[in-house]
C-alpha cells in the first residue's frame, strides 16, 4: 500500500505537565505508551524536559523524531533572523509530522504543561488540523505545578488572576500588576531584574514568591526578596497569591 | 493503641481534573485508589461532579465521607446566613478529616480541576497544614478542559491572559476584559447575562465562546453570540482565545 493511501494516522498533542512524571494524566501516559512515534522538541544538543519526564513510559524501539530549536535565546524575539528560523523549523517540523501521519502511523507530540497555554505545540496544531487528525490532550499547567511547589493557593473567593509574561514592557508589567487580585509571571529567565522592578512599582515585591523549575529536578522556591541575584533560567515563575475571601 | 497515639495519616487534596475519568492524573489515581477514606464535596442530595469522576478508581468497601453544602447558590454570597452556615460547614468538614487523619487514616479531598486555584479543598488545606500533614495534588483545570474541548489556544506569544469570576461586578468585568488579549470567565451561572453585557462593552463579544459542562458528560460548546438564552449552569464558562504571535 502506497503511503497516500493508507488511513492517516492521528497526530496528539500530548500535555505531561509541570515536570513529574506522575503527573501525567492517564490518558497522557496511554498516549504516549501506544504512539507509533514519539516527537518532542528540545534544544539542539539538550534532551528536552518534555522527553525526560515520559522516559519511563517509552516502549523500548519506539521510533522517535527530536523536533529541534534552530535557536532559542541567542537571538532576541523579532530580530529578523530569528523568525525566519524559526519559522522554517515550524514548517519542517509539520511536513515531518505530517508525512508520519499519512503514512498511517500514529505520533504523540510531547508538550510540557498544557499545549494550549503557551505551548510549541500550537504552531503544529495550527498546520496540521483539517489536513490530518489532531488531537489535544490538556495537562498540568507549570504555573499549577509551581504553586502546588510553593504551598500557596493562587486563587481565593473572587480574586482576579493575570498571567503575564516576562517579555513584556516593563511599564506594561507593573501596570496589571498593580490592578489585580493574584498573578503568576511566565517566562522569567533574563527579565527577572526588569519583572522584579515591576513588582516593586506596583507593591507586590513583598509577597511574592519566585519558583524555579517547580516540580523539576533542582526545584527551589523562595520569597522574591530572598533572591537577590539576576540569574533566572527560563522555567522560572513568579507568583503573587491572591488573598481574597477565605471563609 | 489509642486514637490520638497513632501516627497521623495523611490529608492529600486531590486534583481530578476536569471531567473525564481519564484526565486525572497517575499520581491522583493512585491516591483515589489506595486512600483509606475518600471524601468528597457535593450539593445535598447530589453526588457531586468530583465524586462522579473518579467512580472507576475506588476500591469496593472504601470508606466515604460526603461534605454536604448546606447552601449553594440559595442565598447569595454574603448574606449574614450564608456566611454563617457556610463557614460552619468548613469548620464541621475539617473537624471530621482532622479526626480520621489524626487516627491514623490517610484520606483523599477529591478536588475538582486543580484544588489551589477557587477550590473548596482550600478552606480545608488552611484549617488543617501544620496539624495534620497534608499533601496537593495538582490536576488539570477546569478551564484547560474548555478550551481544549472547544478546541482553541488560549495564549500565542507574548498574550495576556486574565481569569475572571463571573460574580464580578458589570463594570469590573468590562474593564478588565477590555485590557487583556485573553480572557477566561468562570462562575457563570446566572451572571451570564452580565457578563455578556461586559463582552459587548469591551468589544470581545465576536470571538467569544461559550462551554458549559467541558469534558463532562452534556458538554455544550457554541460562540457566544449563538448562546441567546440566559440559562448557564455554575459549571460553564466564557473562552476569549489569544490572538498574539503566530510563527
Amino acid at each position: 500500500m502506497s503511503a497516500s493511501s493508507a488511513t492517516p494516522g492521528t497526530v496528539y498533542g500530548v500535555g505531561v505537565g509541570p515536570g513529574a512524571p506522575d503527573l501525567l494524566t492517564l490518558r497522557a501516559a496511554r498516549i504516549v505508551e501506544t504512539a507509533d512515534v514519539l516527537a518532542y522538541f528540545a534544544k539542539r544538543g539538550r534532551r528536552g524536559n518534555g522527553r525526560t519526564i515520559v522516559e519511563g513510559l517509552v516502549r523500548p524501539g519506539t521510533e522517535e523524531l527530536p523536533l529541534l530549536y534552530p535557536v532559542t535565546t541567542e537571538l532576541p524575539v523579532g530580530h529578523p533572523d530569528y523568525e525566519r528560523m524559526i519559522l522554517g523549523f515550524y514548517e519542517d517540523s509539520a511536513a515531518a509530522v505530517r508525512r508520519l501521519a499519512e503514512a498511517g502511523r500514529s505520533v504523540a507530540v510531547i508538550s510540557e504543561g498544557d499545549p494550549f497555554f503557551y505551548g510549541s505545540f500550537m504552531h503544529l496544531w495550527r498546520r496540521l488540523r483539517g489536513v490530518v487528525p489532531v488531537e489535544v490532550v490538556p495537562g498540568v499547567t507549570g504555573m499549577s505545578g509551581c504553586w502546588t511547589r510553593a504551598d500557596v493557593p493562587i486563587t481565593w473567593g473572587d480574586d482576579i488572576l493575570t498571567v503575564l509574561p516576562g517579555t513584556l514592557a516593563e511599564e506594561v508589567l507593573a501596570a496589571r500588576l498593580s490592578m489585580t487580585d493574584a498573578a503568576v509571571v511566565m517566562k522569567l529567565g533574563h527579565n527577572l531584574p526588569k519583572v522584579r522592578r515591576a513588582m516593586i512599582a506596583a507593591g507586590l515585591h513583598g509577597r511574592a514568591i519566585y519558583v524555579e523549575r517547580g516540580a523539576m529536578a533542582g526545584e527551589r522556591v523562595m520569597p522574591l526578596a530572598d533572591k537577590t541575584d539576576d540569574d533566572a533560567p527560563y522555567f522560572s515563575m513568579i507568583l503573587v497569591p491572591g488573598e481574597g475571601r477565605r471563609i
